[in-house]
């Protein structure tokens, strides 16, 4: 593999990564601002390892996007990064192509360029949103424009809870990290972290178990549908819900095990919070050629 | 495109055509028996169009089935198909490489090469029972072991009706002919075919119009869903049901309207009944070459 830079935009944290020959030989984390920073960042990084310009930078943030323009459009959760045409402003700045994808499509491309490496697989970001990417046959599923992978939008309870999407009942909705939180406002009364509802859970209180336990039949429920659909030989799993797997995982299995027929495997990154800056490094080799004018 | 023979083996009919440079040159089609008969109508076939052999033979037929191995596995309403090794027998008897795929899969290769051309799709059969094939990027999507597609075992009502597969609330369950007999028998108490159900619900009765409608705003759920998660440039129909789209549309189209984001469209197949019989001919130009030791 060649020079690259992986940038992983993230609602919280920025990371950025030096990779070459598939190694990745320095990185930099830090809260998310805007371009400058970022900017700034891939700077300091490329006088650490020495480059002059990097072959191609690779970039991961989270939806919406407009892809094929290179352009983050920006959410509530990423104030600094609304309408900025990234891959124009990096390709002037350092002189190299850029790529734009979604991230959990990038966190994908990780699994299979630096991870698992299985031909078909799902990752799917069970975290405060619920986010997916999609490769079939050891290719990403792109779809019309870039968006395809957007498990946490298939509505699975018509008559549920508004998503922030404007839809009812989305995945998103009833079983992410939001969708608990809400639930535990709505039921318990309180204010509560996702973490620490399913940390009450766990101890034992009714009202947050049956929270929890709605929320594991419900994406499981999810993972069946992305099972039969799309038979992967595997679903990978990350993001935040993930550090609670010895407790959800049983029972997200329980009902995926109910509505996916044969055996559905499932296992969790081994790529960390890091899934997604290997991705934006192997992006470049992804994207779609004829997509690509940059 | 070359000399090929495709062979559509359906639950009621089975289809058989010879293809030259991508058109259709001979068919025939007669009510579903066995491999005796399907092989002499290829042969029939053969000396109609003063072929020796052909190039490749194209099998499609209803699941389940093992698709590396060439078996058609069978099901109760395919009595004469029941572990019949069809590659096998087909290769031997015509001297050329044969390939097996699940019909609907066959189905979204018959409008990759002849129909709508869209290079993201999902073709959905809707008829006695509901299944589907994808193609991303110009590309069969397959899965593990060929089984992608099963958008008729998705559930959508955890505590639905019971599934022919065993599970309970499949989308097939509650939205396919089948289901729409069984809401019938057990709303009305009279057994109809689902068909004669639409009819009565066009006609204006209630019991029948209940039935259509929450028919059509499952099938709707299970087009937003597929829309959401691969992002297609458009879903085409075919199957029975579509024969009656001009009522039952609108009622769909509500329903997917409200549960997926963006501009979906859905299109009629334009293939009518040979979608499945264009897609088999086109199978051997499709088949993963990881696959084919034939």
């Amino acid at each position: 593999m060649r020079r690259l830079i992986g940038v992983d935009i993230g609602g919280t944290r920025t990371r950025v990564g030096a990779f070459s020959a598939g190694e990745l030989l320095a990185r930099r984390e830090f809260p998310t601002q805007g371009m400058e920073q970022a900017n700034q960042a891939i700077r300091n990084l490329l006088s650490q390892v020495g480059w002059e310009r990097p072959e191609a930078i690779g970039v991961g943030a989270p939806s919406p996007m407009d892809m094929r323009a290179g352009i983050i459009l920006g959410c509530p959760n990423l104030p600094h990064w609304r309408n900025v045409k990234v891959v124009e402003e990096l390709r002037e700045a350092f002189g190299c192509p850029v790529y734009l994808a979604n991230d959990a499509t990038c966190a994908a491309i990780g699994e299979l360029e630096f991870g698992h490496r299985a031909r078909d697989f799902v990752y799917i970001t069970w975290s405060t949103g619920i986010g997916g990417g999609i490769v079939a046959g050891g290719r990403v599923v792109w779809g019309a424009t870039g968006q395809a992978g957007e498990i946490g939008h298939m509505v699975i309870r018509p008559d549920g809870p508004l998503c922030r999407c404007g839809k009812r009942g989305c995945l998103e909705a009833v079983a992410s990290g939001t969708g608990i939180a809400r639930a535990a406002e709505e039921r318990l009364g309180e204010r509560l972290p996702a973490k620490e509802v399913v940390a009450r859970a766990r101890a034992g209180d009714p009202g947050a178990r049956g929270i929890a336990e709605e929320a594991c039949r419900a994406f499981g429920q999810g993972l069946a549908i992305v099972w039969e659909l799309l038979e992967p030989e595997l679903v990978i799993l990350g993001g935040g819900l993930t550090q609670a797997w010895d407790y959800l995982g049983p029972m997200v299995m329980e009902a995926l095990g109910r509505m996916a027929r044969g055996k559905p495997r499932v296992v969790l990154t081994k790529l960390g919070d890091d899934v997604g800056l290997y991705g934006a490094a192997a992006l470049p080799d992804h994207f779609p050629k004829e997509w690509a004018s940059r």
